[in-house]
């Protein structure tokens, strides 16, 4: 096991009619002039807003909006953020969405207290030292960033896709009603479970020994997810599957998972750059780069994926280990077609013929190389996308 | 699934070496004048609170010592504790120790800010709202008091053991160095492995339903803690394991298990009773009781006994749900005599004609009434202590 500092902060709020309560927190927490950072329409058209409204107008606290954060967000609507919060002064934000709202909250959060441009922190060229707290009130069970130290970002102009992960990004609170899940639409839930999924994926692929802890806990979450995940498609309104894959959602990226071993990543980078060239769901994306990933380099370490065929997917060990670590990842690939995503590049909307393209892009936003369970260089990221071409 | 709130704001600073940074992070969370609270002597022959004295030193941070802490800790200290911080002005508190140290330190921090008896807390008449900050260095990994709200007292005059938690009291950060505990008397590790092992039971037994991912991530840590316990106990400098047992110590015990269930604590309680009357170790007392709990109780919730044995040690149900469950129950009494833990009475050294006044303060401690997977009344109690003087 490696060393490690684990800081997860964040106080979190479970339960039905929690939102009634955000006045309260944003309170406790400090903020009196607060920035309301939102989505699309379904937020106002469910009520959601209005509640969030009244409850802090209720502590007599002052706040601005700022909707139509997008899936895959962007830095013009950060830039916007920023200026917004800079004129109003406000000291407090709270994002009332999914990750792509929070993960626009957070880049704000950062932006308002820097008087260079925002974007430095994703290119890593500059550490945020100073951020505005971030509180989320989560609506779709799927990003985790709701209690992660991370945020990516899409430069809308060049089509670049950047995380930055630093723990001043934790955000303070986040209130989490399983009942908001429950209008999502299946296919959004579905991307969210395989996002979920990927990230314990990306963390329980790892190369460090002597991780028995940390092994469990991943195939602990998996093991939940997967068995919650046909239930909820087929009864959207379950609250207690909601529940168990909303908190999924939560452990599976605030760290738990990750402490003492080296992380892989490898599969985020090359999905980025299918959501920003096509701008599908990151969910979808690495529904098909995960598999398409495994089955490229699963020989670089053939006993761990062993042991993610037998302890998550209950596959009998016969001796004969590639076997077994095939099954496993067919396994894996199944599931995600039961639940309706897609697992190759056509069922997403990709082209082949783009690979070039993909792996230009990544060359940019990778610097060439991806990856800690076998490390990529760009011949290597092309085989997999040909591989999820192919699939 | 229940609701919850969860906070866990303890930064964990795991590794080797990591006692160096002491200074540092007393001085990052704001310690000027800190109170050095530990145990006995090899502490000081260890060397370890030379090396916490001068990473202090290099800080300038001043301070003042107070050792002596026992197992079982007691009021008396705590009290010296109170007035030695009063009197120097003392504005930080840091525990190098296990769990007896740290509960002690987590009293004192409550107490030094509150102008009534610290008793009133673990009496629970008043609700601590103001602590001093508390750190710790951990040596021992047991009680999960480095990463918990919880503290256990011992009110040595009358005898009485009670526990208090508050999330003021979740120490700022936490030093975790898994080499400190290579010289840990292997009874001393067994006794650990059984604490933690009982905290993430005391969770996992709920009646609360559709707890799927909570009951896995409870099964997760036995199953790290089952694997590599027998290891520890023939390699105790392996620091691997003492790794993987050290960081689940702090797992098991911080929350994360007991989210949106209802906990039952009735073999915390039982055994509370035998470590204030004997001054045996937590660890071996819980050995002895939690079986003998399981043995009364297991009728009331089956179901989760089966999955206990199936899933955890690995039983296979063969139709028959009232003799899988007590193989389950089996497998781990004779887990727990596989590590030389007490598993009866008469391994533990108390007497079968002690029950009377057992039950008797016990009736005081509790209220007369006690855990929640079926709640128990004092006969209850006499029963279980009696299977346990026998078995």
């Amino acid at each position: 096991m490696n060393s490690f500092r684990f800081w997860s902060p964040t106080e979190f709020i479970f339960g039905k009619n929690t939102v009634d309560k955000v006045g309260q927190l944003v309170k406790k927490y400090g903020g009196t002039k607060i920035l309301v950072h939102y989505g699309g329409q379904s937020a106002v058209k469910s009520g959601l807003l209005t509640n969030v409204e009244n409850s802090l107008k209720n502590e007599f606290i002052e706040y601005v909006k700022l909707g139509g954060v997008q899936p895959n967000p962007t830095d013009t609507m950060v830039y916007e953020g920023i200026e917004l919060c800079r004129k109003e002064n406000v000291n407090f934000i709270l994002a009332v969405g999914g990750g792509s709202v929070i993960d626009s909250a957070k880049a704000i959060a950062a932006g308002v207290s820097y008087a260079g441009d925002f974007w430095n922190f994703y290119e890593q060229t500059v550490t945020i030292n100073k951020v505005l707290p971030v509180a989320t009130i989560l609506t779709i069970a799927a990003a985790g960033s709701e209690g992660s130290m991370s945020s990516v970002i899409t430069k809308s102009k060049e089509g670049l896709k950047r995380g930055v992960s630093n723990p001043l990004l934790r955000p303070v609170f986040s209130i989490m009603d399983p009942t908001l899940t429950f209008t999502l639409p299946l296919n959004q839930t579905a991307y969210g479970i395989a996002d979920m999924m990927a990230h314990v994926m990306e963390r329980y692929f790892t190369q460090t020994p002597n991780v028995e802890l940390t092994d469990r806990l991943c195939e602990a979450i998996l093991l939940a997810i997967i068995k919650d995940a046909p239930v909820v498609m087929r009864e959207p309104g379950n609250y207690n599957v909601r529940a168990n894959l909303m908190w999924a959602g939560t452990l599976a990226h605030n760290g738990i998972c990750g402490v003492g071993r080296e992380e892989d990543w490898a599969s985020h980078g090359l999905e980025h750059e299918l959501s920003a060239l096509y701008d599908v769901a990151h969910g979808a994306g690495l529904a098909v780069m995960f598999p398409a990933w495994m089955q490229y380099v699963y020989t670089s370490g053939i006993d761990r994926f062993v042991q993610f065929a037998t302890r998550v997917w209950n596959i009998e060990f016969t001796g004969d280990k590639k076997e077994t670590a095939l099954k496993g990842i067919k396994a894996l690939k199944d599931f995600f077609s039961s639940l309706g995503l897609p697992v190759n590049f056509e069922q997403l909307g990709a082209k082949a013929s783009d690979i070039d393209k993909l792996v230009e892009t990544l060359k940019i936003n990778s610097g060439g190389q991806l990856g800690n369970f076998r490390k990529l260089d760009m011949n290597d990221a092309r085989m997999i996308y040909e591989i999820a071409a192919a699939n």
